[in-house]
């Protein structure tokens, strides 16, 4: 078998929630909630199959969803992303994701990814045959445009950005984004824009989409995910957003990938979309989580990192007196093994893995699963 | 952009379907059934999304019906695939294909393909980075051992087996298989096995499954899906069965490229597939819709080659009066937008179109709108 992926072994999420699984622990681990979807998603869904949408949909998706989706976008954005031309729709973020990297980069370009990363980035851009390079974040998660400068050569062809940022809870702010802008267009980069987490931005920011830049939209894939903004993470429905000629050469991939996507599925999501009230309440319903999960924290040896959006929220754990010495992924095994409760560990976003004593919670869980996680975490001295 | 698949455009199926919307002509064209599922499986996934079945199921896929595809392949075809290790669900059989060859296959390899071949055999090859050589049926369509055995190379890797074959509607034979055997373990060649037609043999001929021959499944992937079964083509859900290290090899990729599939329609599946009765029934249902549409077709200058398997029936137009000399694309064009019944040309399934005269009708169409087809078609002078 070619080498391919040769250091590559089970995503940490898999290991974890098998771990978890097998522990009884409270799986703070991989990101999905423990709730139910709104009941009225699950019934467009039984309605699209009962009207018969069960067959091949368009190659790029229904065409409803993809109106809703470019009106929303330019609603939001003060874009103009056409819905038959510009958007996609993709099975998920993760296939978003893959298929956008292998539409603008190849053998020899370099990718820079923002460490730490989603796992799934360095392998996506290998498979494209691209090489990624690591940026680091700085020490307190924010951007570090003079690290991203420094890493730039000849050969560097795109770059991912991914805000609100996953695994640390950062967003990304307006002079960022420019600064991104201008470093693209300096450079002639494609920029792959992961904003899976767009509408969990918390204190009233506003979320920093490329498709708010012009000059940035025009060199960029903005992948995003109905999964995760409507909680029904299991089925695999996002979008890609792009200009023509990004478009174009992205739909010349996704039609020999998975060709199409869960037709009811997407039928459903277009009539749900129709209402904003569901996005529009996100961002206060995980906010009053995640206050909630801090203040339950508060006591233990676990320091809070700032969480400015998406459902995670980090802790330096070094405090913890008994076990605070150990690797990250040491920690995260003890933890749901002997305290009961499953985290991820951030060395695993990185390709030189850090060791800075920081594991992943994830909040998108019941009031009551948060409550009996801290009562566990309360054991930590 | 990188010149990846510089060539390619949108697939047949999406420019015909487009065609015959516009122009109102009975869609004989892309492979989709124009009846309903069967109400019991639509009513499985709303139990499914109902008993909260809406979040990542495991990225290999839900147990049961991992369990559910094992149990049925070691029952058909003496095989001893292990639900856990063997069977990974796919995002519908296109993405099966594409990551199976990704799997196995990269760049300097050359990959075998029959032509005519379905139309994402060669892009995902390509993508792969290796090249897809095309090797021929016989004139009518059968495998042709000695034309594949006059293409292998010291750097053929692999070889896409396509039966039930799409587009011709041929079976392969046992001698095929045990042919096919000899060969791939002669060569050491990895096999990857599109049979998603393979509940669609007529005539009592069995399905040959290469999980019936135990050299050849040790390296074959076993592609297919469970739209083309159940008549829900737009759910794009499929399945990949392999021997340990090639099912390894699949999810490592599988893992980046998808993560996993729509929850409640795996639940759905694998309580669906606990009764036998839908799929034993099905190769006596499309085989009654065969006969019909042959018989339908008789009188008219179209000549129906053989139809043993899918649910595809190729016919010669080279004795229609008017435009049986016609290109296969030009005709079938002209068939949507005069006659009024779209059909794919099999040109399109070459590397270097053939013209033989020859277009593909799909039958998995309801009655009256075969009667309406063939009606329409009694009109060729
Ligand atoms: C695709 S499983 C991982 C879910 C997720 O995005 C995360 O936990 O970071
Ligand atoms: C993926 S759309 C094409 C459907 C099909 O398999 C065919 O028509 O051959």
């Amino acid at each position: 078998l070619p080498a391919k992926l040769p250091n590559t072994g089970t995503t940490i999420f898999t290991v974890m929630s098998a771990l978890a699984a097998e522990h009884g622990a409270v799986n703070l681990g991989q990101g999905f909630p423990d709730f139910g979807a709104d009941p009225a998603l699950l019934q467009a869904v039984t309605e699209a199959m009962a009207a018969g949408h069960n067959q091949y949909p368009p190659m790029t998706g229904v065409p409803a969803l993809r109106l809703g989706v470019a009106a929303k976008l330019n609603a939001l954005y003060g874009a103009a992303y056409d819905a038959d031309r510009d958007i996609t729709i993709t099975a998920g973020g993760t296939q978003g994701l893959i298929t956008a990297l292998h539409a603008c980069v190849g053998a020899g370009d370099e990718v820079l990814i923002i460490e730490p990363a989603y796992d799934s980035y360095d392998p996506a851009i290998r498979l494209a045959g691209a090489v990624p390079v690591g940026v680091p974040m700085t020490m307190d998660y924010r951007l570090d445009w003079a690290a991203v400068r420094a890493a730039i050569t000849p050969r560097t062809r795109a770059l991912v950005l991914n805000t609100p940022h996953n695994p640390s809870g950062r967003v990304a702010t307006a002079d960022d984004l420019r600064e991104l802008e201008r470093l693209a267009e300096q450079h002639d980069l494609f920029v792959v824009s992961d904003e899976v987490y767009e509408h969990m931005v918390f204190d009233g920011a506003p979320h920093q989409s490329v498709a708010r830049y012009p000059a940035l939209r025009e060199r960029s894939f903005l992948v995003s995910s109905f999964g995760k903004n409507f909680h029904v993470t299991g089925w695999k429905v996002g979008f890609v957003a792009a200009p023509p000629t990004l478009s174009a050469a992205f739909r010349r991939l996704h039609q020999y990938t998975v060709f199409t996507v869960h037709t009811p599925t997407q039928h459903a999501l277009a009539a749900y979309l129709a209402d904003p009230a569901p996005w529009q309440a996100l961002s206060a319903f995980y906010q009053a989580k995640r206050d909630a999960f801090r203040a339950a924290l508060d006591g233990t040896p676990l320091k809070l990192l700032p969480c400015e959006g998406t459902y995670f929220q980090t802790v330096d754990y070094r405090a913890v007196s008994t076990h605070g010495a150990l690797p990250e992924l040491d920690f995260a095994r003890w933890l749901t093994t002997e305290i009961g409760v499953a985290a991820i560990p951030l060395s695993v976003f990185y390709q030189q893995p850090q060791q800075r004593g920081h594991v992943r919670f994830c909040f998108a869980k019941r009031d009551d699963t948060l409550a009996e996680a801290a009562q566990r975490l309360a054991r930590l001295g």
